[in-house]
């Protein structure tokens, strides 16, 4: 299969000086300078039923630098947006954090007021300017925490440093290629060969199936996440089903499990202005069920008492009308519930180490998944 | 340089069966079965000067199996030895978690017993067998978790589900390579051009400096540990110290950054026992550190409160007798308890990005680091 192009916005720079722009004509026109952003509140997150992703709704907010209420963060986005015009300009990237140090340093060349007290203030500002603009964060050169590894048939290329590289995903050995936090820009599939996605929540089990050679057997592209997906892995996992690619999500059967196969699926509330980009609805969620301890007698020693927070994250979930649409997951939190037990991927390793092998294969085989 | 050879044990198997062979001979001998471990305990955990590292003392503990205090856990402890050398002659991997799902599952080829009722049962009784045949728990095929990312002039041969691959760390782009948890076993440096290696705390500025191609410009290896190092990041440092590059460690200048330094350095408590392996009394503390507030003027107003749990810290290193006999680390304590201030390595970030690839370079070509 080829690699199908570069899907990041390619004028985040154009938006920026846009936005620039724009403010510059309103004082020039003696106006109140001004922008209109995406209210990310709860009040305005809602479940897209056609997309099956979280998304925010219509509701707007201006912000005004002629406001008493508002000036000192109209400054301080205005600022932000500065300073990742540079950082475009410079082809170099930062963190957050990294930002909210030259906002301290110097809020622009010739200003050397120190307006930000602590990261607190910046980051919902980022926000702002994501929402406002509609740009991801990775586009305006600012590195989102990574994590997460991949190994399978799949080849990319990395435009980095001034080289081209091809890393090639079926060569990276045991350690599997490190997911980068931006996964659009400058950064390509160039060769996807494998025919379906495995996501497993723990690098552990991750690397138990990278030892068995699952994903050659196969044909997979093998992800861990390790632990709940970062904002590149989501991305990731969101192109692989762009080009056609079915994923299947195995993880624990408890209440961080869950969280993590719902992020991946429907997106999370505090991502849901980038929803779209990052949720990938298809998902199927392989496994570890109440079911399989139904239909595999050694598990029934090998489950775990449910805490509190699992309970109480199941009885959540259950309110959810994205999770409760779905009976068979209604179905399964209630086992959870009655039995107040759960269950671990690890436990699949009990019998024999690569048991946990022959687990996927047959789920895989009998389509046996929940939504 | 050429790469040193594979030190780790090549005699795991060996030394389980030994193991197993002296409690079978007791049996037979009518004595009452037995091994000696070490005294992992804080009486037994020693500074060795002369080395420079945390390791453990002369106290042996006796493990029988006629003692009804000790009969569980000496079966438990043959049990796992037995498990560990089951996945030796399988050539497979797994974690003290899938090893604890193994135990639980059986104990044995004929025995049905579950004598394990949860992890922190097994942990210990690893240690005890690692320590009693001086073995690290990676050549007992248990993986440790894995953190940690690399990227310079070094190529390593991964001998790994039956291929050899050459991974060449100076072609990793944007990611890096991946440290894995084990890497004695089947790894080798085969080609180690750099000349010096630079460990930096956070995964973030490790991005930064990669960007920068800091490694190229030096001929560096850059690692980040990714906050604490793991088993196999401190481990592929102590092996890179052992060809002979000095090792720079750049991290916050904070209680968490001091104790990723010195475990680095000097090793830490939990893992004395394996502690000549891990440690690199030869590291170097680049910064950041509280000269650096008084030397770079923007870094006064980039400085934070300390924690408590910073002073706390700073107060207890001070007893330390491995940090208080050097008088730089005194000073530099000293200040921090009497300025109540802590200052991050992001901040090297304020008046530019590339600021820190400058800091870097001056700090080493003036030797300016702390022991």
């Amino acid at each position: 299969m080829a690699g199908k192009k570069n899907e990041s916005d390619p004028n985040a720079k154009k938006k920026l000086e846009d936005f620039g722009g724009e403010i510059l004509s309103e004082i020039e026109r003696k106006d109140n300078p001004k922008f209109a952003t995406v209210v990310r509140s709860k009040s305005n997150i809602i479940y897209d039923k056609k997309g099956g992703f979280l998304t925010v709704g219509n509701q707007k907010e201006e912000r005004n630098f002629i406001n008493t209420g508002q000036a000192k963060r109209f400054m301080q986005t205005v600022a932000i947006a500065a300073k990742c015009h540079k950082f475009i300009d410079e082809n170099l990237h930062t963190t957050i954090r990294g930002l909210y140090y030259q906002l301290k340093y110097s809020l622009g060349e010739d200003v050397d007021e120190n307006i930000f007290n602590e990261q607190a203030e910046s980051n919902p500002l980022i926000e702002d300017l994501e929402a406002a603009l509609s740009i991801k964060r990775e586009s305006l050169n600012l590195n989102a925490n990574r994590k997460g590894v991949l190994a399978g048939n799949l080849k990319v290329m990395d435009t980095f440093g001034g080289e081209k590289l091809e890393i090639d995903a079926s060569k990276q050995g045991r350690s599997g290629w490190a997911i980068p936090s931006d996964v659009d820009n400058d950064i390509e599939f160039v060769d996807v060969k494998a025919k379906s996605v495995l996501v497993v929540e723990k690098d552990a089990l991750w690397q138990r199936l990278n030892e068995d050679g699952l994903w050659k057997k196969e044909n997979m592209i093998l992800i861990s996440p390790q632990g709940q997906a970062a904002r590149g892995t989501r991305r990731l996992i969101r192109k692989l089903a762009d080009i056609g690619l079915p994923v299947y999500v195995f993880n624990d059967g408890d209440a961080w499990g869950w969280y993590i196969y719902w992020t991946i699926k429907t997106g999370s509330m505090n991502l849901a202005y980038i929803g779209k980009e990052i949720a990938t609805p298809e998902a199927k969620f392989l496994g570890v069920t109440m079911s399989d301890v139904e239909r595999y007698d050694f598990l029934q020693k090998m489950t775990m008492k449910a805490t509190e927070v699992d309970l109480k994250r199941a009885q959540e979930m259950l309110d959810y009308p994205w999770i409760n649409m779905h009976k068979e997951w209604v179905n399964e939190l209630k086992k959870v519930i009655k039995t107040k037990t759960k269950i671990e991927q690890d436990t699949l390793q009990g019998p024999r180490l690569t048991f946990v092998d022959d687990y996927i294969k047959d789920k895989i085989k009998n389509e046996d998944f929940l939504p």
